[in-house]
């Protein structure tokens, strides 16, 4: 732990980076995923167990959290990490991907956006300065700015607005996160799908000089081969000795190719939102529990593994548990999940200190192709 | 733990009864509760921890079991302790009570009962035979008769028919489990809310020598008087070296209640389903976490209890939970709900023990009138 926020790479595998963010509430491992805890709870998990699978840091939803139970009161019940029993770091976004997603008669300018909420329709004001305030009061260990994050394919003039808006907004939010040693706010770069923006966006922000960039507006439904050609052209340019933030990603082979292109850090709602949703990710591939072929097969998920929920329970009580709608399948795949991303991780992070990064992810991927166990 | 079925009575005080069954695979200490473990899960609960919470045994629902996964697919994965990993007892009941409950089209006479699945509308046939042949297939350590609970109020004339009915269905269920030392078979007492046919009921299962006796057919809207009135016909006549179940009882007052006059064991859905809608039982009486006034009390359900759940969340954090509508606040307060009942019974175990159980059962009812801790 340490008094400031600080990076360190520890080892690079081409363009991979094996790093440390050591900061007040903890050391942040990275490569990292941060499992999602939207309104202050990591669905389906007791916050214990998150630990244990060896999270570092996790990520609350600032959107979520204002609306329910409001800024103001977690701050009054002494934070986020006492609220919801998690010490050690947080990072909140900054809601304005959430704000375009889910609310209601939204209204953008250059001040900010007011908005509607999807919970009981009050009218809510969101500027970057109030941004960073909520994430204050939340207490975030690392804070984004607010961002225009639009939908894609968009006119490149659309794009570029999004894009330059986004970077005065970096300002304000810099000027009011103002000097907190113990914290990092990040930037966001935007561009879509247009490679020259993107880097514009990128040079912008190296020259702010702050202490993380995040990559946002992917993942949102463009191709892969998209997503990895705006890393390619982005990560060149933002500084080294800065983490790297892909913002909403991914699937495990989303994150093993972002992580090559150097990327350092990762969220995203899948491993949980699938979970409860009948779907396991594992060394063999994605298994869907409600297919009829588990229903009478006594083997676990992956006799290899070392959490329970992968190793100790039967593919026959899994798919009875999905199929009958008991919350008990919900708990056990999420946590299998988790497990499975925080492991995915601690692989990856093992390569790059060996030097055989290519190797693990060509090893990784033969295990998806392979695919799940022979029925019996 | 012992080859076979054994009940002995330890202490009693007054009418209330301290006892311990052994069996193959494990030690009921009574008075017990039962988590109910409908579908082969105690909802949103790790089976490990409703065992550290102290329950010794868990009930099953053949009803639903046999509709889903299916009784002879639990037998092919080696019975519902493997299945359900509960290696401990299990008792299952008949599947009667959710056929009369839950299914549709029943067709009942003196040969058994025929009704369709309630989930897919499959027809089902359903036989005192076939109900102990299930049970055998779940592998269940406490198998119950099949019997007719009739809904109340009813005539004299229906409750005498179907106490009777339930009295041949007795002697079926008995010759078709046989002679299994290691396992059980109750006899469940019918009879409604007339005192003479509870009792006629139970001296008739008293004379079939039964190795445990259950009350059904109670709890199931009539007022709390009328419950303990039959329990007061019934439990004199029922042979005192054997155990009595309460079947679906109920709330901590009429478990107590129930314990004075010489019930051993119960079931209830109460504690596990008041978990999924935002109700504690605790020491303060139950405590509805959806109430406004917890949304900003730092404070624990409990600070001295023991659970985890009662202990170290804040009322602020259920609070939202609940009315966020997210999982864990159901897993919380299930947790503390298991809990509170467990206790509950550890607390009449050691007070009949003591000779104190008068006393034990005022000081809680007193604890329940005083009520919540005050708002702050
Ligand atoms: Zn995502
Ligand atoms: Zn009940």
């Amino acid at each position: 732990m340490s008094e400031t926020f600080q990076f360190r790479l520890l080892a690079s595998d081409g363009g991979a980076r094996r790093g440390e963010i050591t900061m007040p509430r903890g050391t942040i491992r990275t490569p990292a995923f941060m499992p999602v805890g939207t309104g202050g709870t990591v669905k389906a998990m007791y916050m214990d167990q998150v630990r244990e699978l060896g999270a570092d840091i996790i990520l609350g939803n600032t959107y979520h959290l204002m609306l329910r139970p409001g800024a103001e009161r977690v701050a009054r019940l002494g934070g986020l990490h006492d609220f919801a029993r998690w010490p050690y770091p947080i990072l909140t976004d900054s809601g304005g991907f959430q704000v375009m997603s889910l609310a209601a008669l939204r209204k953008l300018d250059e001040r900010g956006v007011t908005f509607k909420s999807h919970i009981d329709g009050v009218k809510y004001d969101m500027t970057p300065e109030r941004s960073i305030e909520i994430q204050g009061l939340l207490d975030s260990d690392i804070q984004m700015q607010l961002d225009e994050c639009i939908r894609l394919p968009a006119e490149r003039d659309d794009v570029e607005r999004a894009m330059e808006l986004s970077l005065r907004w970096a300002d304000r939010c810099k000027a009011a996160f103002g000097d907190q040693p113990g914290k990092a706010m990040f930037g966001i770069v935007q561009g879509g799908d247009v490679p020259d923006l993107r880097v514009r966006s990128a040079q912008a922000l190296a020259a702010m000089d702050l202490k993380g960039y995040a990559v946002g507006g992917l993942a949102v439904g463009e191709p892969q081969a998209v997503m990895l050609e705006m890393l390619e052209a982005v990560c060149p340019v933002l500084p080294a000795e800065k983490p790297r933030y892909l913002m909403g990603v991914g699937t495990p082979d989303d994150m093993l190719k972002s992580v090559a292109r150097g990327i350092d850090m990762f969220d995203c709602v899948m491993p949980t939102r699938a979970g409860r949703h009948g779907l396991a990710y594992t060394r063999f591939g994605k298994i869907n529990l409600r297919n009829a072929r588990h229903a009478d097969d006594p083997r676990p998920l992956d006799a290899e593994s070392d959490c329970p929920a992968a190793r100790d329970y039967s593919r026959a009580y899994l798919h009875h548990l999905v199929r009958s709608g008991e919350a008990l399948g919900g708990m056990l795949l999420t946590w299998n999940n988790l497990a499975y991303y925080q492991r995915l991780m601690q692989g990856a992070r093992d390569a790059i200190e060996a030097g055989r990064y290519g190797n693990y992810v060509a090893q990784t991927q033969a295990g998806w192709e392979r695919g799940d166990l022979p029925a019996l």
